[in-house]
């Protein structure tokens, strides 16, 4: 049982604001931080990147997922549950590739709102007390009202864009590996990638890709930017070759 | 009840044995990290971000904040009880911002000095052993000695300068929303800034002011960096338009 | 008792993996982020920085040590106690440091391969769990064989190079700083630089060296990037001067 925090917020200074939220309401869960510099103007790309981690933890983890471009306008705040893991976050594409692709899906409305909220961190003042209040076994049953179905839907199937670059310039796609034979080469920045199994497989500088860790196919150069040498950025076109 | 860290260590390399002091000392309380790049020379702009953020802690809290440029130079040691929060740190004037916003102040001099303490970080091995055992409940006694007052005391009005750029670019100043109105304009970086409610309200790419989540005054823009856009840096005057 | 992380892994979401499984396999355990930037390609780097690091955390420590450029090529994987430190990682050197300066010294072979195990994310999916089980008091006897010494053993004395740049252009060398004198001048860049006790005895943007927190001798200027005005970066010479 955790709570994970999966943003773009960058800096501590949010992120620790939303900790002693957490801390105050749900003292004995650990908390983890997964992502902080999602895509931040890239619902699309931070919704397949959350989907392809999912299953990395554990049915019960709680998951604060909160990229939020439009904060303050309107969209809907919601809890959504995919085969017993608990999102919560906007109702604004972001939780839709998670849902689209589980097995079994529950959807609440939170409709509660603090004595105090900011205009601008519904992350710290709406989100955090309910994904606390979950992580804590005390279901918010008084703040949720169910809702049959997420407002906005992203397509789910396979997203052929790059979604995530690393600090080493690994840009990750949102295209799950098992989509490809290991005899794909695909396109990438104007150029043809062919695939290696490791790092060490590749030649030195040379751009391949391989299947990463989270079940996607990744461009990548052995001791080298992928990205700075293909000149690649998020939400760039990725084709088969 | 939590240990919050407030620093320009940077790098996990020195927040991580910070941790390991306070993992020995208070095992069982939780360790977030507010912030660890505060502006590392200008101790008076750390100062008025700390005072911005205390109250969003609950009481019982204590702070290990340390922006000490001059560590190993002669200044004193401290705790700073402020409304039930304890602050720990060097007595630069970082902390003075709190104390003189609080209602109710004690302060204490560190008299203790460890067996082994290095000459450049106080932070692991003179102020992170004091602020363990205060958050273990384990008041250390004998390694306090009453202070009348703080020997260093900054203005602790609004700042009207920047005082931290986040990784968006978005520039907060030290002047607290409160001293404006929506009507009001802020001069910054030699252009004028109106207000805004929320980002998604302004125009793209149109530097705006906004109330940030702290209660300061924050100059941003829509979907790109106000800091770069004004040519603002960390010190810069920030004036009614 | 605590895991440690020293990885080269740099961002959250390959961090935040790890944690996921140490969080399951020992909830009550504090995990610390000791350095996610260690120097990826330079084994020796970040070999001579681990040991450094391993005296300041307790006996019972467990160090999930993980700088491995050669994932998925032929090493083997081990665990290594140090004076009642334990130490999981890869066997290419990393550890290697550590082994060689200890008093007292133990080594197994994890022989152990999880059901699934990606190409390229061993400190996930194979260390984690076995550094996980030691922390939590659960010797993992039946994945480990004792093995006589590390197949790769680096030099252990003192590195005459730069190991380590902070955020702050600091540039730590693997001396120790116990093998050179206050009247010691070293070269670095092509330039000599004396010895300073602390940043506030420099002259402004002058370079000195000093005795840093960890024992090492580090090179720094005052309120400046040493590393950029020196241009040093990790594995450049240093000697005395």
């Amino acid at each position: 049982m955790a709570i994970v925090l999966y943003t773009d917020f960058g800096a501590d200074l949010y992120v620790g604001q939303v900790k002693a939220v957490l801390v105050e309401h749900a003292p004995a869960v650990p908390v983890i931080d997964l992502l902080h510099d999602a895509p931040a103007f890239d619902v699309g790309a931070s919704a397949h990147l959350l989907a392809a981690c999912l299953s990395r933890f554990a049915p019960g983890t709680v998951f604060l997922a909160v990229v939020d471009p439009g904060v303050g306008m309107e969209r809907d705040a919601v809890v959504v549950e995919c085969d017993g893991r608990y999102l919560v976050g906007p109702d604004n594409g972001l939780l839709s590739v998670c849902a689209a692709r589980a097995h079994s899906v529950r959807i609440w409305s939170i409709h509660w709102r603090p004595a105090a909220m900011s205009a601008s961190f519904h992350g710290r003042d709406l989100f955090a007390p309910i994904a606390a209040e979950i992580a804590a076994k005390a279901w918010p049953q008084a703040q949720l009202t169910d809702k049959p179905a997420l407002d906005k839907m992203l397509d789910a199937g396979d997203a052929w864009t790059i979604i995530y670059i690393d600090r080493y310039g690994n840009a990750c796609t949102g295209i799950r590996a098992r989509s490809l034979t290991h005899d794909s080469a695909l396109s990438a920045g104007g150029r043809r990638v062919s695939y290696a199994r490791v790092f060490g497989a590749a030649g030195q500088r040379e751009p391949f890709w391989y299947e990463n860790s989270l079940g996607l196919a990744e461009v990548a150069a052995n001791r080298a930017s992928a990205a700075q040498l293909l000149g690649l950025t998020v939400g760039d076109a990725v084709s088969v070759a």
